[in-house]
């Protein structure tokens, strides 16, 4: 089965990241864009005999290596393939 | 109107980020999982007077600053909201 997951810096944290993005486009003339926040996008394969034990270890995958629970949030999907 | 961009490594060029977390996730027992791909998920809000015109911004901010076209792909999606 194929995963991807979707990882944010969760709100309300400073995404030092977002923000260099937001001036370096306001430099380039995107002046209309706000709140620009970057995270991570991974997508995987995994072998798993359903879909529902796919989805229980992708998400300890994310709990123990993906995301830091302290600062960041993830949302995942599964779809065999 | 609110941006969802997904920049991914283009198939076939090497994706350090993604071998390393593959190595680390086997070490950590989950053996079943293979091509990890590491790429960016960005978010953000822009102005613009329709959606037509919100996705020509947002196509040429990916292409001028969020992926590097030699290695890098991307996809994104707009919503009003």
């Amino acid at each position: 089965m194929r995963a991807k997951v979707y990882v944010t810096p969760r709100k309300g944290i400073l995404d030092p990241q977002g923000r260099a993005v937001e001036g370096a486009l306001k430099s380039l003339g995107f002046g209309a864009v706000g709140n620009v926040r970057v995270g991570r996008f991974i997508t995987l394969e995994i072998d798993a005999p359903s879909r529902a034990e796919a989805e229980i270890a992708v998400r300890q995958i994310c709990e123990r290596l993906l995301a830091n629970p302290n600062i960041e949030d993830f949302t995942f999907e599964v779809a065999a393939e």
